[in-house]
């Protein structure tokens, strides 16, 4: 009946409001493995309260010297036999490596980072499928999607993903040039990290959105539509062969895709999770997005379509952006920009295998710190 | 494969658009019953275009005398081996017997017919369960609602029915006084019959849609809630244990619950359905409904909680009250002063037998027509 949890970035903002989701159901739910980049302190406390076999932490262990737990890999961590899931919940590449250790050996992952599946979504669904490992989805869009395929004998003819739209929604051209690191900082709708947040205000987060759901749900990019809904209550919608259309609704709350991923196929009862109150909800307003002044989505899409080492290339240069945006070396509008040019600019490999994208990875890495320092384009 | 169908009331607005999705999956479908009341014409030429085994008229049927069918009661359609799944679109009480006699045969029923279920709703699902019937609803909000249970193995916590409002939402009771019978005709999202829409103008039709959600469902009435939604996109709501809600949108087009009902547990692809198109679609506005102004939604509420023989008595006293006000005998708000008068000087019984609903149903077509003739009342 308990169901076994490592997580992987337990001190990020996804993993602790799945350590909260565990607390609230201590008899279904016991946490066997915690693993941290940074900050070591959270890491020390969480192991005091969760008590796990398994623990990983980037920096010296020596910090967290003790002979209750055994100091192990993400990738072991993620593979080991003790584990039924592993919550991807760590930022960037790193998550790729342990999810694929994950789903070799057949274990079901709750999967928040966005990377993995972005970069190199073709061999992980192909082992996954190969090792019937599950990828349940922690991305309020993806978790609304699952939930509304929930059931249904046929496959969807259409996705329609809700976007915010961010900060800057409505914004010209003219004015988003000149926003700054605290106003993009600024969501509307969501509480998440410094990363996100950036991504969700160029609109980059919903075109990595766009190429997960192409391979969680095995659906063509031309039949997965983005809607701005800035209230952020419809978080997606799912279209099948007879018209009819599901959605699924819920104040923004990322306790509820997590805990759905780790209760599924059930539900639970969890008081702490706020009920929609319709006395409140009068509007829900539904828009089309603007590629022209948003061009990171477009820009994603179109890697995803070309395949192979694009996304990849998509994916690194859009971090090393944000990072230099967030800096405070480069402007706002300059994020699309880069990862543009390093699109342009990338030779592109076909099927790749993971060393491949992690080739293209490093090279992209490179190539717009370079762009970026280069004072003839900016 | 081919589901064999029997059309009760094919010449009505629901019977007609079965037959067109019949009509649109030849290979899927097959008409072997039809039954209509009044419309001999176009009964005659579904008769030639389907070729059914067994008909039902409620005329003299030596205007249809032909030997290449049957004649039968409605009952004796219902319950024939012959038929797979009885389609219930008679209007009023006519739709009691028949459903009664097809769940008792065990057939599944596509069930368009209110009455049925708000009158013996207890009657009509236990014999549904003990006969391993299926009761598949034809109603859009719960269809809805019905879409998004599929798959779900807990039951819901609340269910949200969503309606337009009609053609007088927002209007105050004193514009209430004054509306014609041609305004109250004038339904701003559906195409339905008289009855219906006269329904949907007092909100009487929500409140009857309660009821069977009642029974359909098995959910508690302080868990069914109803919301004004004026654009008629979001059918209706399913709320969760997690606080997760489930809703199902497209145009308002009977065909596709029709549809749903037909095929379930599959899904038809049919490109005669409208899909949404969400360059149009910019607002859904969600409000409270006005119980002051509309009392019929909250009288039906309470016949509802009352049970016994009240919601047959709600359902008698509205039909002959919307008769009155179609004839323009009374006045639109005097259709809920009725319905209230019949229900306060009822004298109900529990858990009645279906003589004692009929008693009940007869007691008060006498009471209503009594009612609106004494003219110290009106």
């Amino acid at each position: 009946m308990i169901k076994r949890l490592a997580v992987l970035g337990s001190t990020g903002s996804i993993g602790q409001q799945t350590l909260e989701v565990v607390r609230a159901f201590p008899h279904r739910f016991h946490i066997v493995g915690l693993a941290a980049g940074k900050n070591i302190d959270l890491l020390a406390k969480q192991i005091r309260e969760f008590k796990p076999r398994f623990v990983y932490y980037q920096g010296r262990k020596a910090y967290l010297a003790d002979a209750e737990y055994e100091f192990l890999s993400l990738e072991d961590i993620a593979r080991h036999p003790q584990v039924d899931i592993v919550v991807i919940a760590t930022s960037g590449k790193s998550g790729l490596s342990p999810t694929l250790a994950a789903v070799k050996a057949g274990k079901n992952v709750a999967l928040a980072n966005k990377e993995s599946l972005v970069t190199a979504g073709e061999i992980i669904t192909d082992e996954a499928k190969q090792n019937s490992a599950q990828i349940l989805p922690i991305d309020s869009e993806h978790s609304a999607i699952w939930q509304c395929l929930n059931g249904e004998s046929q496959k969807a003819t259409r996705l329609i993903l809700t976007a915010s739209g961010g900060p800057f929604y409505r914004y010209s051209p003219a004015q988003l040039e000149k926003v700054t690191v605290e106003q993009a900082l600024r969501h509307p709708s969501w509480q998440m990290g410094r990363k996100v947040t950036i991504d969700s205000a160029t609109l980059m987060n919903k075109g990595l959105e766009v190429i997960e759901a192409h391979w969680l749900f095995n659906m063509p990019y031309d039949n997965i539509k983005v809607l701005i809904h800035p209230q952020s209550i419809v978080h997606s919608m799912v279209e099948f062969v007879d018209g009819s259309i599901k959605a699924q609704l819920s104040y923004p709350d990322m306790r509820l895709p997590i805990q759905y991923a780790l209760s599924y196929p059930e539900r639970l009862n969890n008081p702490q999770l706020p009920r929609l109150d319709w006395s409140h909800i009068n509007n829900l307003t539904f828009d089309q997005p603007d590629l022209d002044t948003f061009p990171c989505l477009r820009l994603a899409i179109e890697a995803g379509k070309k395949g192979g080492t694009y996304p990849a290339v998509l994916c690194a240069a859009d971090e090393v952006a944000v990072e230099l945006f967030l800096s405070q070396h480069i402007k706002f509008t300059d994020i699309a920009h880069l990862v543009e040019q390093a699109l342009a600019q990338h030779q592109a490999i076909a099927s790749p295998a993971l060393e491949e994208i992690m080739a293209a990875d490093a090279w992209t890495r490179e190539k717009v710190t370079q762009l970026a320092g280069d004072s003839q384009c900016y």
